[in-house]
């Protein structure tokens, strides 16, 4: 799989070496970087870079649309709205991360992406509560163990949970200042934990930018698989950060930030309204779901530093 | 010159492959865009930018570094300061996308970078004017003749010239909208221009935004080699994007943006306070410099598209 030209095709013996002497210049200029790592990372990044605009011979007008493009990024940018981490999610840029630093230990759980929308404070919820605070959707009973990677169940991890509204919004993304959808709870001295959310729904991401229409100039869908956000952590093991997906539903094999993993598509069970719920919860005459979703957490030394 | 270390080394098989098949992934999601171009520069980017973040093991910290870092360059730029431009210049990317559409033909003159401080709506000045609008500066003599490549002078080509004050500073980053210390002018029918100018000298490029502090920490010098802007079109011919830099100056061998070429290095005359000048201008006990540019014009058609 070589999906570009080598740089040299096409060009004379003189411009290569006029180009390769650029970027020759360029690399030497960080000799004098202090930070060893700094120097390191800049000289691969002027590398690949400079290899990009010399594969595609691009041209003035490609790097002028590139500076417009990336200046609207960052106007759209706030502190409600990242672009950039949008940018770097539908390039996969944000999930190659994730993979390099959390490679995969024994039966540990997965990682996925992060996402723009997590909030620090989420309101604190018992376990048993219901994160939704009125954001609409349909119920779902989310329930499972936090463990090590021995086996040995987690007391006390913090397990933070956020997730679209059926309308497909997280509660940042409305202007209200609202907070729904999300909450932070901790397992139990068996390391179980249980919630009530809502059902994931496919949703978009916020297309109405210039990744939007990167995607739509691209052919590709901004649509998001449906999945419940988690950020778990507990003392002396690695955070884990991931979602889980709901099996069987529609855009699993073309998530437009290629954040689904086998491991993570998990069966949602439907349960008809009037079904007896898990904690005798009354819902009336609303249907509602279940999910088991057991966590391993990988050892922090593990973790790359 | 390899600067950096093989994707593979210190990394499992199936990590390597995990890691692989996400780059296919978010390559094949590509395979639905209408237009070719666009496909194939999108492909090359992203597998670029995954062989850098998988080369150097991006921390996700230092994801969040770089997604914090363009931020600030997005939040710094608007009308009047194009960070953007800044970050690709102190990187050899805008000098890269100069040379890979501005081949050498023949002696044609060398292009170099744009730069962010030209303006569209320059005054017109006849030949023989004064560019300076009163920018502080010692007063500068040039003068020239525009050929094409067969010799031939070319009457009527648009020259634009700009260039910073001796205090380092072009007249846009100012905040009181003057207009000073650049022009359009016209050669005559004979090919040739004069006009005085100011006696570059070196500046920094703006340092206090996000682009300074990388230089910073990097250990690199902002300032850019002492300079004039040229921009030169002529109909059936490329236009040339050009600057001619003072012999024997300092920051020749670091210029920030790697805009310096061995042809643009210019002799400038200098000359004392009292010393007749080219064209009978009485300058007081002002010294003053004077230097020639003939400028070779490439034809149209060796343009890239």
């Amino acid at each position: 799989m070589n999906p570009v030209e080598p740089p040299s095709s096409g060009v004379s013996d003189a411009q290569r070496e006029a180009e390769e002497a650029l970027v020759r210049r360029v690399l030497d200029s960080f000799d004098g970087a202090p930070d060893e790592r700094l120097r390191f990372v800049l000289r691969s990044l002027t590398t690949h870079l400079h290899s990009f605009v010399r594969e595609v011979r691009l041209t003035e007008q490609e790097w002028g649309t590139a500076i417009d493009f990336l200046t609207a990024v960052g106007h759209i940018t706030d502190e409600r709205r990242q672009e950039f981490v949008l940018l770097s999610d539908v390039l996969g840029l944000s999930m190659q991360t994730i993979a390099v630093n959390n490679e995969v230990v024994g039966d540990a759980t997965e990682a996925t992406v992060f996402g723009p929308f997590f909030v620090n404070d989420a309101p604190e919820v018992p376990n048993g509560g219901d994160i939704a605070f009125g954001a609409p959707g349909e119920p779902c009973w989310v329930e499972g163990t936090v463990r090590d990677t021995t086996g040995q169940p987690i007391a006390g991890a913090r397990i933070e949970v956020w997730e679209a509204d059926e309308d497909g919004f997280y509660d940042v993304q409305y202007s209200d200042e609202r907070t729904s959808a999300r909450a932070r709870l901790h397992s139990d001295a068996d390391g179980t934990f249980r919630f009530w959310g809502l059902t994931p729904t496919p949703y978009p991401i916020p297309s109405d930018g210039p990744v939007g229409a990167l995607l739509e100039a691209a052919g590709r869908s901004p649509v998001r698989a449906p999945h419940l956000h988690f950020m778990v952590s507990a003392p002396g093991l690695r955070t884990l950060v991931t979602h889980i997906f709901v099996a069987g539903s529609e855009y699993l094999d073309r998530d437009s930030v290629f954040g689904v993993k086998e491991s993570l598509i998990k069966p949602f069970e439907h349960h008809a309204a009037g079904m007896p719920t898990p904690d005798g919860r009354d819902l009336g005459d609303r249907e509602w779901s279940s999910v088991v979703f057991d966590i391993v957490l990988t050892p922090a030394a593990a973790q790359r530093k």
